[in-house]
């Protein structure tokens, strides 16, 4: 079955969550609410809230519970797209066939609606009830995307020539800019579903271990990152191993982790049988 | 007495915290965080964190406890300079005598430094203690943080072109990328100190006041903002009386609230007995 219909209640609920909480009100800053909800709206995949709302439920919580938090993720991963495509970074003027954020609304406004969504992450976090768990998400979600996390897997991929990047500082790179945010959005869920400390440390590293097989995938799909320095094969052989490990991690939840087991094989049929362009080398 | 001297000992304290909490380390991210260092060490006044503390200090509460608040809100205004300060933004090269941040680090860097220097405030704030008043600190700050508050005003700042904005234009660009951060600053101190409802929403008002007083006489001094739309001695009679206000609005806490008292004839102070431009009109 497809994604999208597999899970398709969850989408839906995430989209019509998100389209509940986004800020969208006459007064002098419409804009910046419609440039927000431009980059929120996107027809992405949706990957991050899907896997807060599904390792909600593989500790026996339900979607409802963990949807703000689910909101909160995507508000984050669609600012890093936003800040990410800006000139002065990645100098992006498509993503996902449309004109990115700052070539639909100038440069400023893409500044300040990725400010502003970062801020309206943690606005949303604030009222998950009860309070010491909203700050549980809070420190998870602040700690994942800072500069021990996600800002600083930007920072070494600005840092870092491409002709410098070896396999430690990829994964480096990879751990950071990808893997934190996806780890969180799985601990963020186990959270929302007030999961005891062994099921949190269990969906803690299916988070790791299926955020790495995320980025290794992504790669051979763009011909970028891991593509530079791992053989073709070395690189299918890694994502299957890390894949096999996140599937492991959650097999003792058992059929309440079955979506789990989805998700981690969705990536595994995106995984190219053969790489378009001979890297092997 | 002079400002630097009567409140050494608050000046001191926040500049202590500041250095033990931000981040520096080594590893792939030094350079963001000698970035957001730079953006946080500049020899600015402190007033918010200073407000934080008196605010905390004038309803009970010792200035330990409103520490890890004052470094947060201090941490937010420190970012949105960064960001105002970009090419696409303000354009500017100079703040207080040195390269702006992005003159010194590069814009990428800088964009990532303010992203960091918001994130972190939120870090920070989710290690105060009991659970319930970080989240009513956190709820407060990103709300005043957000597009309801400063990003809001900044907006409003790019959005009105100068010929359109008449008084209530000002009013709102005032109000939004100044006085709501200056009024959670109070509100902060005010749950630092653990106020009770009567007290805090005193503290809300003194906040509010004194905010619009700030920006009000800043534009007297840079010759900016509400100069174009009032006349020079209406000005000064507007800040007198929003001064006037705040004062009124402590002066019930008795000695305990004298140092806010004090942080507003320091404001009242720095109005310009005459402007050096003509701009009656």
């Amino acid at each position: 079955m497809k994604y999208e219909d597999y899970f398709k209640k969850y989408l839906d609920a995430v989209e019509a969550k998100l389209k509940t909480v986004m800020p969208a009100e006459e007064k002098h800053p419409p804009v910046i609410h419609d440039a927000m909800a431009y980059a929120v709206f996107t027809g992405g995949k949706r990957f991050r809230p899907v896997l807060t709302l599904t390792a909600c439920e593989a500790v026996g919580g339900s979607i409802e519970k963990a949807l703000l938090p689910a909101c909160a993720v995507e508000l984050i991963h669609s600012y890093s797209l936003v800040h990410d495509d800006l000139p002065a970074l990645d100098n992006d003027d498509v993503r996902r066939g449309k004109p990115t954020c700052h070539k639909r609304y100038g440069e400023a406004m893409a500044i300040l609606a990725g400010d502003g969504l970062l801020t309206y992450a943690f606005q949303l976090l604030a009222q998950v009830k009860p309070a010491a768990r909203a700050l549980s998400m809070i420190e998870e979600l602040s700690t994942a995307a800072g500069t021990y996390g996600m800002i600083g897997g930007q920072v070494a991929d600005l840092a870092i020539p491409p002709e410098d990047r070896d396999l430690p500082a990829l994964d480096y790179i990879s751990v950071h800019k990808t893997g934190k945010l996806i780890k969180a959005s799985a601990v963020l869920g186990a959270l929302a579903g007030d999961a005891q400390t062994e099921n949190l440390e269990r969906l803690r590293r299916f988070g790791e271990w299926i955020g790495l097989a995320f980025q290794a995938i992504d790669d051979m799909l763009d011909q970028d990152g891991y593509v530079q320095v791992l053989k073709a094969k070395d690189l299918r052989l890694k994502s299957r191993d890390l894949i096999a490990q996140s599937k492991r991690e959650v097999k003792p939840l058992g059929k309440r982790g079955e979506k789990l087991i989805y998700l981690a094989d969705f990536l595994l049929e995106r995984i190219p049988r053969r790489t378009h362009v001979a890297v092997d080398r």
